[in-house]
């Protein structure tokens, strides 16, 4: 069985629901959380789109941009070698080899990006945290998904710019206690923040999660949409969470 | 009468419903709105602070923070010499010389701010709309108070950060689509993004304004508030607006 090659013992394999397409995840270690799939709805993809989608991880978010879309190709950026290793076998295993590749590489690497072709969208789930918020183990594989260990936010809307086309778009989600750095990294690299998504856990709840849209050198025009609330009063999933990701199963064939 | 001379034909006097405090306004021409409530009660003001205001328009937003508060003093500067004279008015009406008074100045006036004793606090509800955003008189005291005709954005948070002691506090109202223009100015001009608080007509609407609070040569912490909504489910105002409104009604004597 092909499962039985790809996928190892400390592995799991998770149906996205969505065009048959499964994720291979370490069982301990950094999973893809609901962000990563709210930022991959987020994105706004046009047909035969090429995409960069730079943090790459378990490759989720251009597995789900790929099952929505039809893209022309995303590349997907790591810096954990492992993570590659790991997320190009669920290529293989998806057999999207024409569609998804996933390269080990650092996205401060100015030479590795300039060699890329500029793109029309950048997708990126970063680390959100400060470098010096909180005790961190530097080697440990979470903490470099979650801590600015490996890159700053600079560097990655840095990366994002280099890679884009004129007018090209960046998709990005992050904590909402970083607004002031995200919107004045983006302008600095002259990313144009075009539209803000705000994401509450419930309609009482502090605002958890941003999501932005930029446009490389694109007109001053900012839009504010609805804000998205995950859970209703009943703690129970909202109507649109699960269009979301009911709309993943829709897609089934 | 007192309010016979100080009230004019084509003025009203309006009560705040806060310890009797009344303010003058226009029949017709610019009056204030909810924004300039919910600013007044946003601003977090110590005992024995001394305020400027800016772009005053009326004096609403001194009145109810001196109704609210035990200050020092409250300064507010306006552009429209009528306006000063006619929230001078009001500050005779209310007896409260010695706590508020209005002064005609430009805040463009570097001179004339510099001459300002240093204060704890700025507050201001600035024009939100670009100068060429749609067809405009510019004689129009409406417009005025609308548009960035006499002050730009940039001009309102310089001559904060101008006013501001250090670790000062200014607090604004200002319109969503222009956060990006309000945090990047703040940084430029050294005033830190503190406090950020949306607020939307209902819980499914889009965020229609925006509170803010900045710290003069602040550190970088930002925090969000909890969402402000205006109206409920059955389009009556919410129980945080009754009560913006009715602790006005509670401070009463």
């Amino acid at each position: 069985m092909l499962e039985n090659k790809l996928v190892r013992e400390d592995e799991t394999l998770d149906d996205l629901q969505l065009k048959e397409i499964c994720v291979i995840q370490k069982k301990s270690g950094f999973r893809f959380g609901v962000d990563a799939v709210l930022l991959a709805n987020f994105a706004k993809v046009k047909k035969k789109d090429c995409i960069v989608d730079l943090c790459s991880g378990t490759g989720i978010i251009p597995f789900i941009i790929a099952g929505k879309n039809e893209i022309d190709h995303i590349t997907g950026i790591e810096i954990q070698s492992d993570m590659v290793e790991m997320s190009n076998r669920s290529v293989l295993y998806n057999n999207l080899q024409d569609k998804i590749n996933f390269i080990h590489g650092d996205l401060k690497n100015e030479e590795l990006l300039k060699a890329i072709e500029k793109v029309d969208v950048v997708t990126v789930n970063p680390p959100y945290k400060l470098q010096n918020s909180g005790i961190i183990n530097e080697n440990n594989k979470n903490a470099i998904a979650r801590h600015e260990i490996c890159c700053t936010l600079d560097d990655v809307i840095k990366a994002s710019s280099i890679l884009l086309k004129d007018n090209g778009k960046l998709f990005m989600i992050h904590r909402p206690e970083r607004i002031a750095d995200v919107l004045c990294t983006m302008r600095k690299y002259k990313i144009e923040p075009k539209l803000i998504r705000m994401v509450q856990p419930n309609i009482n709840k502090v605002p958890n999660l941003l999501l932005i849209e930029g446009q490389k050198n694109g007109g001053k025009f900012l839009k504010w949409q609805n804000t998205l609330y995950v859970y209703d009063e009943n703690g129970k999933y909202t109507e649109e969470i699960n269009m979301i990701y009911g709309k993943m199963e829709d897609s089934h064939d």
